[in-house]
């Protein structure tokens, strides 16, 4: 028994409590209270399970163990003790409740925990597993160097999620990602209590999944890239041991180029298919009115539905052009005889032909907007990258929802901007609290087109992790922008010790772009741009599946952090730290355009980086201003401020996000002059 | 065939070459001459072996595909063509000799390689595959940006070892090294040409081997991290397919504890034993008397040699106190009866039993050079950690050596200091050519006392890459340092991409240490500092191999790079870069010591850092006297002098190296007052 702690009568819900201060927790619990002391974490810490233990708690609490001491740095040889009840950490799981399987994760499952750390030792409460590998993640995010040595303060944790179904969809099929990329991402995904990870396994680039029933579909629609079936599983079990449940995707009928590289009988028109290089829509679509299409399907269902135990299978479903069922007089005629409308009504019909199949298979149907139409059963979830309204439509009609539009990570917005979409806003608002819970939870969604293997992590990290505070933590209690950058960038750096490469990779990507030569004017310049997104990497150039990312844009982040700092001290005038990152900058070009001859990668970025030393130029002008009694010229702030938008604009598709500081002080010394 | 060349007069030999603006190559080819042109590698890059091929080179091709894919970040769809002779790079290797094993790397192969390389295509000639494999690192240390895109300069190699013993020891006893760690470090060592890997499996701190045998000798004495027999195959066969042979050591009878744990009637005394945690010589040690000891030596060396297929193998034979055995009265009375003359008279004795087991098994002996005593066989290969003096008795003696001493990484010496060191000099310098040549090479030693699988990448890399270059370059052509650094930091970073970390854990390590909070004040104040070694660490507390390694000295570089360039530039008086640094570093303190606000790890560095900004506000101080007229105050100067120096003195395990530019800086003062 732990001895009954006297919490401070300073006790905070998260709803009040969204202060830098704050516990660096993300997602924030439901409810904390903290109370004076620390439990001390040293060679001596242990973890048990002292209630229900089964195999996946007890290699969750290896795990544990071992990650607490790779976060530490401290060797910890007896971190699972023989005797429980004396373990610092003591893990109390009620058990799974009967009819539920021991140990795949389920929709809606318990996933509550509480956590009790005191002086003396910490306890962990939870009805199921699944909660307690929860309060082991918030319990990890707790451990750092105190004043005495690493440590947990004393605190008080009720925790449960708002929503059950919070996942990350990750596109393996534009770019190739090898198992070890799966893994880490699912080590991060726990790290912020996602629970669902929707793998897109085929699309017009490539198809992911080993088929033996017909092997064509990888042989030749993956380059020779895909997840052999022991992998798969492999995959599954790794989730399943974090937590999460595994959704795969195979999309159709259209984004199916891949399939019909090695089964051009399956198009609604003539082969032969080579596999997609580009974006976008492509004309090749399965056949929706040919019995052989659904004999196929049928078989190829059967196969791989028995991969994946989970009980939903997402079909896709999405971005039918329907260019090849328009020019096909069969299906034209076919759709006529059967009064089907149009593409939408050809789609409809072919869905509810692969619901019967995958009913069959005991599966329930998961598909995009698209899918949408009377007649699919009421268990039918719709994922939409169209917003709440959509999401509301379905839930009116039954039907049951996640968001996803918003959450696209591949668009890199800024972290604040995902976290201001919430699933129940907007035309959601308006739902009885019966139908609002229809709306199942959300998904963040990664699509891979400007993103491979190496790239891959920062794009999804650490934003992702804000999308996962959303998704978990009571809807007022993540409300405050400050303390969600001040957590999520030490949530980061805790993220690192999963795996997740999206710090690591940035200094080998300069490496490589300054040729073997020391990278830190490089360094300089990438630290103020912020990488842009699908749209304006779309507009760029022409990309392919074969083009390099190993650009600036690619090693450069969604979003600087370096720059945030800056926007703050200018938002609250600290002088000193502006003016050395000024000074930098300004005697950066000279160094950059040295490291950049003779070298092709460096060189499109010659006038950005001598925009960032005049940056630093009007910065110290500008603080010499500030500082000084003269105003400034009018004629030179208003040259000044046109001359910051115009730096502003995205070139080499990144921005030159070391502007906004700039333009932030600009504003200020306008402001005085009035 | 490739079209001929015109090369350009100026050719040059590596001799005359080292300059900083030379290929970016570590080690130093024997003959480069470059040419004007350039060849291109963008997607379509191939390689094929167009002579004779086996399965490893062809395992070769494939990684050296993908690692020029990595380095570059260029997708390759097909770089392993179907047409071998319209490859891009064309590996013509010979083949193997008759009567050496087709796999198995082996002292002494020809590892001589040819490379051409021409705008046209690029051919590379070997008589073996171990020569094809240094070839290819070759050719992969020169892709690199150039003007217009990644390409290779046209250029002409000729290159061949001058040691055949090249060899990195690794100490996996005193703190355990994960089979990763050693792949990733056997990559590295393929990449700078190293081919022997040491691999020293047990000590007082660790049995590291599993023994089916004698399994206590694991079960007990390993804490649960040892390599099972499947992974040690898996290892060697790693190495192999790298060009590397495997020398494993089972050091005895010394350094024998943690044997001696479960099997303690091996013990000179009686047990029990427990597993080592401190350093040193320990007392335990096996009784050289009994012939129970060489029965069970017997068996368990039967059982190891079948797992190590090269013809090597090392016993260790070091620091043997030999207190047991003059304690031991039946010991004392067997070395009477046997006319054997102390502790090393003992030691011969078991040497000698230890040799004919090992000759059974068809192994020849490797010790340290404790086992030097006559009545050895002429094969026996002498480990030096004396010097080269030992060699050249050695050699004298008709037996072969090694040198370690003056390669020992763990001492974290700089580069330079071992780039000095030649296995030929000193006492060895006299050798006839015939005697010389029984120098066979060396071996870069890495003690583990004071690394972990975090930390050891960074204590052997890039150093090892020097010395790499001393064993495999003419003595003539590795001789400028300037070059050396320049080139070993162009290597330093091609080494990324072979997966060792030694650059990758530094940020990791500092965010620990930084708690979660963003941590460029320790940066600054890291990258300032050089980690010390053994000896400083040895004195500095009392460690056990438990004391967590997550401390600055940890983090921290054996040379920092941004000193090294401070030093260049103030060597040359280039002000604006010292100017910008010394800011930086007088502005730190104050950053850090907010950082270090209730951070018990960064407590002890509070004075550090005050120094650090002391010496940034005099670095400045000194700038403005070197750009004034006014000559310094005499007793400021010597004032300044005596405070440099106190600040040069290590603490927290470290040397605040960016004193040393600032005291060229002030030399100078001091030499314009005369």
């Amino acid at each position: 028994m732990l001895r009954p702690l006297l919490f401070l009568t300073f006790a905070w819900y998260a709803a009040q409590a969204a202060r830098a201060a704050d516990p660096p927790l993300m997602p924030l619990p439901v409810k904390v209270e903290t109370a004076s002391g620390r439990l001390v974490v040293d060679g001596s810490f242990s973890v048990a399970a002292t209630g229900y233990t089964d195999l996946r708690l007890e290699a969750a609490l290896n795990r544990f163990a071992a990650r607490i001491s790779r976060q530490t740095g401290i060797p910890m040889l007896a971190a699972r003790p023989p005797n429980a009840s004396r373990a610092t950490l003591r893990v109390e799981c009620a058990g799974v409740p009967s009819g539920l399987g021991a140990q795949d994760p389920s929709l809606g499952e318990d996933e509550s925990y509480q956590l009790d750390v005191a002086p003396e030792g910490a306890r962990l409460k939870a009805a199921t597993v699944a909660g307690a590998l929860h309060g082991l993640e918030t319990f990890a995010q707790l451990v750092g160097p105190g004043a005495e040595g690493f440590r947990v303060p004393a605190i008080h944790i009720e925790d449960s999620p708002r929503f059950p179904w919070r996942g990350l969809m990750l596109d393996v099929s534009r770019h190739w990602m090898p198992v070890e990329v799966v893994e880490r991402n699912l080590d991060a995904m726990a790290a912020v209590k996602l629970n669902v990870f929707h793998w897109h396994l085929s699309d017009d680039q490539g198809f992911r999944a080993e088929s033996r029933r017909f092997p064509r579909l990888q042989q030749l629609g993956s380059d020779g890239d895909f997840y052999t079936q022991a992998e798969i599983r492999h995959v599954v079990a790794y989730a399943r041991d974090r937590g999460i449940r595994v959704v795969p995707e195979f999309d159709m009928p259209g984004h199916t180029t891949s399939w019909l590289v090695g089964y051009p009988e399956l198009a609604s028109a003539p082969g032969p298919y080579s596999i997609g290089r580009t974006w976008g829509e492509f004309d090749g679509t399965m056949d929706p009115t040919r019995e052989e299409t659904y004999e196929f399907l049928d078989a190829f269902l059967g196969e791989m539905t028995q991969l994946f135990p989970d009980p939903y299978f997402h079909i896709g479903g999405d971005e039918v052009n329907g260019r090849q069922w328009g020019q096909s007089a069969s299906i034209q005629a076919f759709a006529k005889a059967h009064n089907l409308e149009g593409a939408s009504g050809l789609q409809a019909y072919f869905n509810q032909r692969i619901q019967k199949l995958l009913q069959k298979y005991g599966k329930i149907m998961v598909g995009w907007d698209e899918i949408l139409r009377p007649d699919l059963p009421a268990d039918t979830v719709v994922q939409s990258w169209r917003g709440q309204a959509s999401l509301a439509e379905a839930a009116s009609k039954g039907y049951r929802g996640i968001l996803s539009a918003g959450y696209y990570l591949d668009h890199l917005r800024p972290a604040s901007y995902h976290y201001g979409i919430d699933p129940l806003a907007g035309a959601a608002q308006k739902l009885t609290p019966e139908l609002a819970s229809r709306i199942l939870g959300g998904e963040a969604c990664m699509w891979a087109e400007y993103a491979n293997a190496e790239t891959v992590d920062s794009r999804i990290w650490p934003r992702a992790a804000v999308i996962a505070e959303r998704l978990w933590s009571p809807k007022e209690a993540a409300a405050d922008g400050t303390s969600m950058y001040a957590r999520m960038e030490a949530v980061s750096r805790v993220l690192e010790w999963t795996g997740v490469r999206h710090r690591a990779n940035y200094g080998p990507m300069l490496d490589r772009l300054a040729a073997g030569r020391p990278a830190e004017p490089l360094r300089v310049l990438a630290d103020a741009c912020e990488a842009q997104g699908l749209g304006t990497r779309a507009r760029a150039m022409k990309y392919t599946s074969l083009t390099p990312l190993n650009r600036l844009v690619d090693a450069a982040r969604p979003e600087s952090e370096s720059v945030r700092a800056l926007e703050q001290a200018a938002s609250k005038l600290e002088i000193a730290p502006l003016r050395e990152q000024f000074i930098r900058w300004a005697a950066n070009d000279a160094r950059f355009q040295s490291l950049a001859k003779d070298n092709a990668l460096l060189a499109e970025l010659k006038p950005l980086s001598k925009d960032l030393s005049a940056l630093g130029v009007a910065g110290l002008r500008i603080l010499t201003y500030l500082e000084g009694r003269r105003p400034a010229p009018k004629t030179w702030l208003s040259a000044q401020a046109k001359e910051l938008d115009r730096m502003l604009k995205p070139r080499n598709e990144v921005v030159l996000a070391g502007v906004r500081p700039v333009k932030l002080l600009l504003d200020e010394l306008a402001r005085r002059r009035k």
